[in-house]
C-alpha cells in the first residue's frame, strides 16, 4: 500500500503557479472571497485559501457578510466583483446560511469568474468536454491527483460513491472524458443503490465522497484498488484540544491494507482543492487579459 | 420477453399534447426547423417532425439552407428565430456538413428555444436537476419510456453504452437523479472499455447508444434485463426498395430472449424522440407566454 501524499502534490503545483503567477504580463490575479456568517469550517477554509492565495502572488479580497444578510445585498456584492476588473475570480464559500438561495448565488457569478465551477455554464461546458469552462476544484483535484500518482484511467473501472453537484457528478463527467488522461468506464452510485458493496468491490479506483465518516469499509474494496477519499468529516473527540477530529468517509485501518494506494483524511484530497482553486485563478485572469 | 410499444406509447403522449395544445390560451406554439443540405436521413427526420407538429396543431416552419451555406449565414437565420417572438423553439437538424461548427450552432440557439436541449445552459441545468432546463428529447424519451411501461429504475442498475451529448451522458445524468422516477445506480461504458461484456452482464436495464449495428449480443446481456436500442444504423439491404433497412445496435434476435422488455428498431425510442420535441416545444411556449 502506497499513501497518496496530498499535500506533496499540491505543493508541487503551488509551486508553478508561484512561477507562473511571477511571469504574468499585465497585472496580479486576484480572488475575492465571499464568506457568510462564522461557521467555524468556512472560516478555517477561507482563512486557508486566502493565505495560500497571498503566498503565491495572487492578490486576495475577503469580503465576511453577516449571518442574516439578504439574498439582494449578496447579489448587490457579487455584481460589483462581477463588473470589477480588477477581480479575476471570485469565490462564495458554501454552505450559505438556510435562508440563501446557494444555486441562485452561484448563478450569480459571471461564468468567467467562476473559479468554482458550479454555474451552470462551467457544468455545461463540461459534459461538452469544452476546456475553456471552469471545473469544480475538488473534482479537478482528484483527477490531478491521479494523474501526479501516474494511476491511469484509460479503460480502468471508477465507482463513484455520491451523486452530489459538488464532487460526484462531476468527478464523474471528468473521468468518463474522451481524453487521454480520462477514459474510464464510470459508475455513480449512491444511498438508494442496491448491493452497494457489491458495486464498489467492482473499482479499479474508488472514489468515496458520501459525506459519512468511516463508510466504506474493507469488504467493500477490491484487493489491488486505488481509492480516493473525499470526505471531510468532524468527528467527535475528546482527547484533541479542538474537541473534534477530522475523518475520511473511508474506514482507513479496514481498507488501506488492500489497496495499491489510498489517499490519507487530511493531507490527500483537501489540499489538491485549494490548489486547483488557484490554478482556476490564474486560468481566470489569462482568460481575461488575453496573456 | 415483452415488446416495448414505442409507437404504442409516442401516440398517447402525442395524444396528450394535442388536447393541451387545442387549450392553450395566447395563441399556437410553433417549432422552426433548420435543415442544410439534403442528407437523405435528415430529409426524413425533418419531413416527419413537421408532419406530426401539425398534426398537433402545433406551427412550424422548415427552413432548408444549401450545403454550402457559411456559418454566419446560419447564424443570421438562427439570430432571427431567437428575436422572434412568434418563434417557440427552434430545432437544428444534425449531422451539419463537415465546414459548420455544429456544437457553435446549438449554443446560438437562446436557450430558452432549445428544444432539442443541447445548449450548454441546458446541459448545465440538468446536471443541476433544475427541471427548469430543457433535456434532449432522444434521452427524455428512454425515461419516458421506461415510465410508461412501468420499469421502475430506483436502486437499479442502469448501464448506458456509448458516452456522446446527444445521448449517453444525458440519459445518464437522468437515470442518476434524486427523484422517485429515476435514483438508479449507473455505469457509462463505452469502446474504450475493459471487459465491455462483464459489464453490459450487470445490467438490470441496458441502454444501447453506440452506433453500431447489432453490436450488443446475447452474452453480453442478463437474464430478465430490460434493454433499450437507441440505434438506428442503415445497413445494406438488395432485398428492400430503399437498398437499406434500419437496425438497431442490439442483434435482436440473440438478445430478445434473455429480456424481460425490450424496444424494437425501429418502433421504439425513434417515435418517443419526436414525441418529447413536440412536449418541449409546448414547454418552452407555456414559459415565453407563462400559460
Amino acid at each position: 500500500m502506497e499513501l497518496i501524499d496530498g499535500n506533496k502534490i499540491s505543493r508541487e503545483i503551488l509551486d508553478e503557479v508561484k512561477t507562473e503567477v511571477a511571469g504574468l504580463d499585465g497585472g496580479r490575479p486576484c480572488v475575492a472571497f465571499i464568506r457568510v456568517g462564522e461557521d467555524p469550517a468556512s472560516v478555517s477554509y477561507v482563512k486557508k485559501k486566502d493565505r495560500v492565495a497571498r503566498e503565491l502572488g495572487i492578490e486576495s479580497r475577503l469580503n465576511v457578510l453577516p449571518e442574516t444578510v439578504s439574498q439582494e445585498a449578496l447579489f448587490d456584492l457579487i455584481d460589483g466583483f462581477n463588473a470589477d476588473p480588477a477581480v479575476s475570480g471570485i469565490l462564495i464559500q458554501s454552505p450559505l446560511p438556510g435562508h440563501l438561495d446557494e444555486l441562485a448565488a452561484f448563478r450569480r457569478v459571471r461564468p468567467g469568474k467562476d473559479v468554482d465551477g458550479f454555474h451552470t455554464v462551467n457544468l455545461g461546458l463540461l459534459c461538452q468536454e469544452d476546456d475553456a469552462g471552469f471545473v469544480a476544484c475538488t473534482p479537478a483535484g482528484i483527477l490531478e491527483l491521479l494523474r501526479r500518482s501516474s494511476v491511469s484511467l484509460a479503460g480502468k473501472h471508477v465507482v463513484v460513491l455520491g451523486r452530489s453537484l459538488i464532487v460526484g457528478k462531476p468527478v464523474a463527467l471528468l473521468a468518463v472524458q474522451k481524453k487521454d488522461w480520462a477514459n474510464a468506464t464510470v459508475t455513480v452510485c449512491h444511498s438508494r443503490t442496491a448491493n452497494l458493496p457489491d458495486v464498489t468491490r467492482r473499482a479499479d479506483v474508488l472514489i468515496a465522497a458520501i459525506g459519512k465518516a468511516g463508510f466504506v469499509t474493507g469488504d467493500m474494496v477490491k484487493d489491488g484498488a486505488v481509492v480516493i477519499d473525499v470526505g471531510i468529516n468532524r468527528v467527535p473527540d475528546d482527547s484533541r484540544k479542538s474537541g473534534y477530529r477530522l475523518t475520511g468517509d473511508v474506514e482507513f485501518d479496514s481498507v488501506s491494507p488492500k489497496t495499491a494506494k489510498i489517499t490519507p483524511v487530511p493531507g490527500g484530497v483537501g489540499p489538491m482543492t485549494v490548489a486547483m482553486l488557484m490554478k482556476n485563478t490564474v486560468k481566470a485572469f489569462r482568460r481575461q487579459h488575453e496573456v
